[in-house]
Formats: structure tokens, sequence, C-alpha cells
């Protein structure tokens, strides 16, 4: 059987990991036994996941909820599903969006091809939210068309950058209970989440059923007085912030919401607080990185667009005419975008195919035997029929060589417009076509010149990746 | 006496404005006298700020501390020095550096040409540094150059987008002592910032000798147990993040910082709690806005970034030759521009040292006369003469006209081609420059079409701000 992460599956692999997973005092007092009673094997424990998407996006001071704000022309709670969807072993997505909301959710899912996914409506609080989309799940309600997870993920919509490293983390945490320590892997034959149990832990307060990730505190928190003055203020070290995801054994949380008083669904905003309340269990904490962070104001926006946009520029593909040699003027610019751009993968296009399925949003296509832009043309078709480009837009600049002295510019020029009307055409399906023409004199180190200006040119237009500037040709 | 902020000084409009500082119950029982042993008219009291920036930048996960970390080039406290010193009432700013970042900040401080700035170096933890910097503005000390101002304004270097209107909240408040509400004013002569005692309120609760900033808590904040687990939440809406700036009567945070402890000195984070736990004095928590945020992570400098972008790119001013009338293309232009960019100011540059004045950084010159740049080549000297590009890029696109059916297109774009070495001399005083061929067809439809695209090719140039782009010429 596959273990997961992949690398090792012995005793003393699974001994680090553990400690890893749970601290080295725990670890060490563990010993590496399957527990009695324990599910051994392949069991499968199904993993649902909750999102609330009801709010009305007031903090962001724009009308439209911040979950729908577009990023890069696409949803923000799109982004946030992929994060979920590509995690293999959850199986199932609850999304609890408004009435009002619903139609244009379900089109998000069409239009971006998200798969998995249940909407239900929201209710006026996130807490009411949640039960909602834990009624879904939940095998006592009538129509329920979903079947119950043994383990439930609650995480925002408005958290897209959530790893699948800190969802398994928390969905193992929250599945040591019964005293037992586990090791996870995911199943070979549906990719589902397993759990071996490796330890009896000797320990009675380890029961976790619940685990949710925690941030240190940017600011100090304080405690106003009635009359707006500074009553008291809260040791900063000592606290944390709480943040998404966060996991629950099913019975467990479906249970907390079950006994919770309405004031708890009407102001209450930590579903960690209500399963402590009302099941008495523990919940473990686990330290997240930065990139939970909960697109709240209009600067989370911006800096999520950064990110994504920085995520989709590290990797190039250059692709140039077969049958060059290495001195060749193509390979000099691939060379000269290695050098320049810092932390981007410049690959070369022979296998194409393969490098569209590994994900690589942006291409350099070189043109030197031809002047005109048939080979781009196929390049176009290829992206086209690839689907890429359905969550990212995608980069395409075609680059033409010219020697100044020997051919007259204008008229070079003038024949290379035409790549308006193409780059009219792809965006269509969200891809940015730009022309670059870069200078090819005799003079070495003038074309060293030429070269590096036109990395500049590429590095600029795929950072940026501006939608008004599609069909220029610039000059290097 | 011009009073502050302008529009009225008569009592009625000082009650109001008294009600709208400290509350409505509280100007219920004010009176509107001047209070016995108060200072009246213009006593201009001395306001200085304290700018810890000693900090290493671990968070943000790159070698530069963050308050070093350019933004469009410029480093971040620069921003926050900039903020501040347009405030024409605070009289001196003492910034805390480590040593080993003197050098840097002192270039900083003569590039970008800041003024009142004092710089003295930091101590290792923040509370040690705004220690230093009080230190520095007290008059028991040797060698001090600066004079004991009786207010002092603590805030952080990575906090660019203070308001002076939060500025002057926190400094009224923490001058409400002795049990008098006060109006502010700015002094006629100096700028200084006035206080007049309006009331004696009969309250004795009413002792403010500082005040802070506070924000919403974004995150449910909780407290872990020694095992990694939930201890308790704390209850969102009872609660709220302490943001800077903070003000307060110097003598009384000197006198924190003199009697409060190494351990406060080490580990503590909050300078109300020490005037509170030292002085007994009562701190005023006063809303501020989103923008108060603290640069802490790289994607807050994305999102700084993004949001400076946006605040100069607010203004376009479109200078054209004279003596054409409304009809002319270039007025077509002017009028798809505002049309096309909503929130954008589109300003005639016919006043053009008067919009310079104003801080507009963004250029169009249109030239339907000259096929030359020499009108352009005005519009960068005068722009280099004053001093604009100092603090931001500013953008300049020179625009021409062309109908392709009656001039070679290829000839013209050669002539037009000398942009590019232009370009390249103005970038080094910080200005973009771009060109652009807008096509200018018989027909009407066609005629539309272009402009539009040429307003589309404007806006994004503005917006991206990119200098990888500089001295291309685009085609609408």
């Amino acid at each position: 059987m596959e273990s997961w992460p992949p690398g090792g599956s012995g005793p003393a692999e699974a001994g680090r990991r553990l400690r890893d997973l749970r601290g080295a005092d725990l670890a060490a007092s563990a010993s590496l036994l399957s527990g009695a009673g324990a599910e051994a094997g392949c069991s499968a424990p199904a993993v649902a996941a909750v999102l609330p998407a009801g709010g009305s996006g007031e903090r962001m001071g724009v009308p439209t909820p911040k979950q729908f704000c577009p990023i890069l022309e696409r949803p923000l709670i799109s982004y946030t599903l992929q994060a979920l969807e590509r995690v293999s072993w959850i199986k199932d997505i609850v999304v609890a969006v408004t009435g009002e909301n619903m139609e244009a959710m379900k089109c998000i899912i069409q239009r971006y091809q998200h798969k998995g996914i249940s909407l239900v409506e929201s209710g006026v609080t996130r807490h009411r939210s949640i039960f909602n989309g834990l009624k879904a799940l939940a095998e006592d309600q009538p129509n329920c068309r979903l079947s119950k997870p043994e383990v439930v993920i609650i995480h925002d919509a408005v958290r897209p950058f959530v790893e699948e490293d800190v969802l398994l983390k928390v969905v193992t945490a929250a599945k040591e209970h019964g005293h037992n320590a586990c090791e996870v892997f995911t199943c070979p034959e549906d990719g589902h989440l397993g759990f071996h149990v490796l330890a009896v832990v000797n320990n009675a307060a380890v029961n976790m059923e619940a685990a949710g990730a925690i941030r240190p505190l940017v600011s100090t928190v304080i405690s106003p007085s009635v009359d707006g003055c500074l009553d008291h203020s809260l040791e900063r070290a000592r606290h944390r912030a709480s943040e998404m995801p966060q996991a629950f054994l099913f019975d467990v949380i479906y249970e907390a919401y079950q006994q919770c008083s309405d004031y708890d669904l009407e102001f209450g905003t930590e579903c960690l607080h209500l399963a402590l309340k009302y099941c008495h269990i523990k919940a473990k904490l686990i330290e997240g990185s930065p990139d939970l962070w909960k697109v709240t104001y209009k600067r989370d926006l911006y800096a999520a667009e950064s990110i994504i946009k920085e995520r989709i520029s590290q990797q190039i593909c250059v692709v140039m005419d077969t049958k060059e040699d290495e001195e060749h003027v193509g390979h000099r610019l691939e060379e000269m975008l290695k050098n320049e751009l810092n932390h981007v993968k410049v690959t070369s296009g022979r296998d194409l195919q393969q490098i569209i399925l590994e994900q690589c949003y942006n291409f350099v296509r070189v043109n030197v035997m031809t002047s005109d832009f048939e080979e781009t043309q196929k390049l176009l078709n290829m992206l086209e029929e690839s689907n890429l480009s359905i969550l990212y837009p995608v980069v395409v600049i075609s680059v033409q060589f010219l020697d100044y002295e020997s051919v007259p510019f204008g008229q070079k020029m003038e024949n290379l417009m035409q790549i308006r009307e193409f780059a009219k055409q792809v965006k269509k399906r969200n891809i940015l076509l730009y022309g670059l023409l870069v200078y090819y004199p005799q003079d070495e180190q003038k074309l060293q010149e030429s070269l590096r200006h036109g990395a500049t040119i590429i590095a600029a237009l795929i950072k940026e990746r501006n939608s008004g500037l599609i069909g220029q040709l610039l000059v290097a």
C-alpha cells in the first residue's frame, strides 16, 4: 500500500512523522503499535468540506460580496474551490450561498468546471450558514444527496491560498481521537485519505476531535471599557488569531450546532468554541502559514491578485523552430531570460503537451525562419484546445528578429501588425497575445543589449498580464 | 484667528465639533466656557512624532527589513515620513533606526527631501526604540537638539497611509486632560496646532492623557493551553486590535518609560498599556480607518504598491496644441477618456504649472499639428524642472494621430521610434515616457473605435506604470 506523503512507510519513518505531527514530547511516550479496535489499512474515512459564502462584503466597501470579487476576471471563490478540489481525498464540498447568489454560483461552477460541489442556502450569520452546510451532509435529513463524512473541514470562501499540507494537518489532528495516534496516507485505489492507527498514547489528555489553524497576532489586542477607553491589553505572545481551515469529527461538530443556543448562532464567530462548549472535546491548534489570511478589505484583493500573478509567472516556456543550433539567436534569448529573470524557470518547449499539462502559463514563440505568424498560430491552437486558459490568462509572446540595416524597418512592422487581429480573437479564450520585435544587429555588443531589452519586455508583459496592451508590437 | 478645520469658529460650531470628538453624552454635560487656568488663544503646544524603525523584518521572509523595502522603487519608510511631514503642526519627527541602517536612512532623507527628521539609534525591542526616541525629545538629556513637545505621537514606520484626520483625533484626545475639553485649530502664523479650552466637564472620569487608534478584529482571538490546544476564545465584538498612531502627553509617556520594568521593555508591545500601568491615566480609543494597517508580510507590500498606484492614477492631465476647436480629435480623445475611465479626473492642461503643483502624476500630450516630439520635449523639461517625480514616477504619453490611408504607416512609425531615446533619458529622472499612435480614419465609427482603444491603452499604461515598457510606441 502506498503511504502518504510518499517516500517512507517503515516504522522509523512513521515515528518521525508522528513526532512532526504531534510534537516531540508526545512521540517519546508513543509506542509504535496498532491500537485495539483501530481502523487499520485503507479504511478510507470520508472527508468533506463546508464553505460558508453568504457574506455581504460590508468591510470591503464595494457592492459585490468579497467572495465574488474578480481577480484576473475570475471570482475569488473559484480560487478557493480550486484549492480544495485539487485535494484528492476531499470527497464533497458544500458551499452555502444566499438565494440571491445561487444562480451566479452555479454559473461559476460551470464556467470554471468545478467538480464535486453542492450548494445550500446560507443563513443570516456565518454559524447558521455552516449549520446549513452540515445539515446537507448529515444522513438524518430528508432528501440528503450526500453521504455523511467522518471528518468535516470548515473553511472560508475568502481564503484562496489554503494548501493541502495544512488541510491534512487539521484533518489528522481532528481524527486523533480515542487516545490513538494516526498515520495518514492516501488510498492508491481511489485517492481517499486513510489512517493507520500507529500508537496508543498513555495520556488521557489526548482526545482530539477538532483542530484549527492559528497565526501569531499582528497587532496587540485590547479590551475597551464602556466609555471607549482602554480597559486592559492582552499579552500578545499568549494569544493567537484563529484562522481557517478547521476540521472536526462530523458527529461532534454537528452535535455542537444542534445543541448550541440562538445567541451562539447569531453572535458567535468560532466553531472550535462551539465544539468545546457543547461537546467538551479538545481542539488542537495548528500553526498555519501567512497565506491563510482572509481576504477582508480591498487591499486584500490587491494582494491576492499580486500573489496569483506572481505564482503563474514562475515558469516561461520558450518554443522555437526546430533544427536550430546552440549559437542560434533564439537560444541566446532563452539564455538571456534565464540570466535576467531570477526565480523563474525557463523551459524549452520541446514537449509542449507535457508543459501544458504541468500548467505553465507563459509562452515565448521565437520565429526566426519565418516572418509570419504560422508557428504562433499553431501554438495558439494547441493552447485553445488544451483548456489551459480556463482558470488563468495565458500569455503568449511572438518574437521576431530583424536587422534594421538589411530590411526596411517600417515595412517589416507593417506586416507584423496583423497580430492585432489574432490577439483580439484569442482574448476571447483568455489568451493574451503580444508581439515582440528584437533588433538583430551584426555588432555583438549591440545584440547583447537588444536581447537584454527583449528579456525585460518579456518579463514586464508576463508580470503584469495587462489585457489593455494585447496585440501590441513591442520593439527591443 | 483662523480655526481648524476651516469653516466655523462660533460657539455653535465649536459645540458641534465637541460632540463629534467626544460623543454626544459628554457634550450634553459640557458648558461652553473657558476653563480656569486654561491655555487660551494660540498657545501653540508643540507636537512631535516618534517612529520606531529598528525592526528586522523577520515575518516578511525577505532579507531587507520591511520599512526599507521598495515600493515603486522608493523605500516604504519614506512614504510614512511623507504622510507625517505634510501635517503642518507636527514639528519634529524622530526616527529610531539601527546603527547598521543609519547611513541608508540618511540617504533616504536626502534623496526624497524629507524635512524635520532627527535620527536616533534604535534599541533591541520596539519599546526600547521608542524610549530612545523620547529621550532625544526630553530636555533633561545632554546634547539634546530638539525641544520638548507637549504631545508626542507614536507611529509605526510601516503604516504609510496614516491621514491627518486620525493624527488630529489622537492628539486632541490625548490633550483633553485636566477635565477640560478642547477645540483644535492651526495657528495662522506658523501652522502649529493650537487648542482652545472650550469646556470644563464635570466628570472626574474624563482625564485623558493618551489616545490610540483601534480597528475591529478580523479573526477571532483565542488563548492556547500549554499543550497547544484551545483554552478559550475571546468574544470578537468585545475586543479590538490596537493600531497606530497613538498620542500622549509627553511628560506622561516619558515618565512611564522611565518607570517601567526591563520585562516591559523587553516583551511589551503596547504603549497605552505602559501609560495605564505606570501613570494611571485613561487612554481614549479612536476608531481608525482600514488604511492604518501595518505592512507585515510580503502580501502587504503588494497591497501597498497597488494602493499607491491607484492613488497617483486618479488624475490625468491632457495637454494639447493651442488654437484647436471643440470638434478637434484631441478634445474627442479627452472626452473618451472621461467616459471610459470612471473615478479618474481628466483635466485640460491649460495651466500646467498649477496642475503640477496639485500633484497630478499623469500627462497625455496630444500632438496634432506637429509630427515630432518638440511639444512633448517641452512638457518633459517642465516636469524635470518641477521635481514632481522625486516621490512618484510620472507617466507621460505622447499621442500622435495618423490616417493609414494617406501616410505610409511604416515610415511614420520609423520617425517616431526616436521616442526610445527620449524615454531612456527621462527615466533617469523617474519619468516614464510612452508613445501612442492613434488611427485616424475618415469613417466616424472606426474613429470612435480607435479613440476608445487609445483610451484603454492610456488607462493600462497609467495603471501599471511599467518601467519595462518605456519608449514603446503603442498603436490604437
